[in-house]
């Protein structure tokens, strides 16, 4: 039942911590208070192992990196792990350089992840050691589409045992995986392409949404994607004829802030395989 | 009057210099906008004299302080002095790490500020050197509310006394007191704590006040903690049915924009103790 | 025909990498997507010449520079150079401190741009070595009006021949200049200088333009200043009694999203001189 999920992110309130970049850093807040959730950002390597000893969760998010907050992501995530907290990594323009992508691989060495989450192309390049991202967009050609579908799945799957973590690939399908059960997730819009940031929102949820579910981190993970897709369609639905992808913006963050159990249980799009 | 507050802010169109988290910094620029004032953002320690010199005020808030924004706080902070500029101290999250209690705790004694602005535990962390804080919102035991009224009003007055400045409190009541006089405010709604940066945005705010009414600082500073409340006010009868955090964000900014003296003199609800 | 600059944009879009400022860097990442561009963002060292070879243009935009940042616009824009790349310079501030002049300066020095896009306060400090900034707005005495005109276009002209690059003007009147033909163009309100950010946004979109628009640059920067000046003017007509600065925001993105090659054509408002 992803309605419990939800739910309980809204009854516990969990505190997340966020290392994440200055591009879409607003809206991250705002999506984890709109889900019930409480943020806190901090990303200098004096504090964020405190930082992190006082949440429940903590999403590394490397679109911005730099020489200061790469070293903060390694110390967090340590800490995490050691005080068994949930611990996402949402890859950003994994591929696009090799600081993006070395850091992306040397964080999955020393720090045990609960949900890696990316576009296709992020994860393949953490999967193959290779791949082309252009910008933080998937690959047209790597899409995830009814056709590719099978495929797309397998390697998930393959992807997330081996790294014996929930794989999160997001795109026109969405796929959200622990190696054995996958979540086929068909929520959401093309149109949430024209928004920068609807990623690292996720990100930020799917953290607090398995800080609330801890003994359910699969539907937890699932649960959220739903969200944020099923969001995406009920902003789109409140658009007016002048609207963009600005209000547009606001509005799925508003759909999350009104979105209450029930609402999630019936809009949520998903088959397992 | 806290019209005339308001009025000599759109008036002196004031400028002012940010050191502030890159989480809200957005919001903050364009809410000193919308009250008549100007925003100037700089956090390197090689141009924050300089650049502080051409203000009129500073707004120091510690939300995501780092190594290279640090000592900007002390240079700054120090030129403003000098200069005798108005300067604000938002200890963002005292309490939470060694860091921020340490730097706020610093900041106090080698700057000289007119207003130290946060929410009870952050107060109380620097009042007491100690403290619980939950990610920024103050800690729910610790809300001055109709019960814990009086005492938090002594608190804050000795507080004010013994750090010789205004000192402001906010929360579901809000207190700015000088030491001596303490006003006690009844404006917001309690759903601007489910936006990110209110406060953030209000210390602006706050400085820019100061700043076009030099003579008057208690009442400059009440008179932008009632704009900030009664623009929550405003801002959410402007609420359609499917609006969330995320547009209410934008109609409380919206709402300082379109306030005039008169609305602001016949919104505020304050008392004073 | 500004009418095919903005439908290049959409058909061929360009990936934009930015050096920018944390303050309006979401905006410009939404206008950017707005447009039919792609915006990826990334300041530091060690992979900004990686990242900006998968571009088309480089945006340096020196806001809230830093000296991790400083690095960076030098890297960049000497490896964007070597690609052939289109190159922009948005010397935020320039006069405001020395920091600001001097990067601007020796940007120039050593890195070629296809665009300087400022106010005349910004522009003048270039020009003149010289320069009053107060915050990022230019001068009010300094602004060109219709009776100042003849002489700012002399002057634009002048700088643009010098520099061997197009000059951006900004204002009331906004002027674009090769030193040779100067576009005058009276598109936009005053009210969006109510808001923080509308001229990061230009820069951006600028450079997105030339892009697409390899063989025709001036035209291109032209346009993309007409597209929002315009966006502008649509924004307004959509705004509602309540409605003010932070929702007017939005609204002038959702007018570039909504921007076809007809609208833009029909509505841009210039003279060539």
């Amino acid at each position: 039942m992803v309605k419990n999920c939800i739910e309980n992110v809204r009854r516990k309130a969990p505190l997340v911590h966020n290392i994440t970049n200055y591009v879409t850093v607003n809206d991250v807040a705002n999506v984890l208070l709109a889900c019930g959730a409480s943020p806190i950002m901090s990303d200098d390597p004096e504090e964020v192992e405190e930082i992190t000893a006082i949440c429940g969760g903590l999403n590394i998010n490397i679109g911005t990196l730099n020489q200061n907050t790469i070293p903060s992501m390694f110390l967090a995530g340590k800490k995490a792990n050691q005080l068994g907290h949930k611990v996402l990594l949402d890859p950003v323009g994994a591929g696009a350089s090799r600081l993006r992508t070395d850091t992306a691989v040397r964080l999955m060495q020393e720090v045990k992840f609960n949900v890696i989450r990316g576009n296709i192309s992020e994860i393949k390049t953490l999967a193959l050691g290779s791949g082309r991202t252009k910008g933080v967009d998937a690959d047209v050609a790597d899409a995830v589409t009814e056709e590719s579908l099978d495929t797309a799945v397998d390697f998930v799957k393959s992807f997330a045992k081996k790294s014996e973590c929930i794989v999160v690939v997001t795109g026109a399908i969405d796929l959200v995986t622990d190696g054995d059960k996958c979540y086929v997730i068909r929520n959401g819009r093309a149109e949430m392409g024209k928004i920068t940031g609807t990623g690292c929102q996720l990100s930020a949820m799917i953290t607090a949404f398995l800080v609330a579910n801890p003994e359910n981190e699969l539907e937890a993970a699932a649960a959220a994607v739903c969200a944020m897709g099923l969001a995406g369609e009920i902003g789109w639905i409140n658009m007016q004829p002048s609207d963009g992808n600005s209000t547009y913006r606001n509005r799925i963050i508003d759909a999350i802030y009104n979105m209450d159990g029930e609402t999630l249980e019936r809009g949520a799009k998903y088959e397992i395989r």
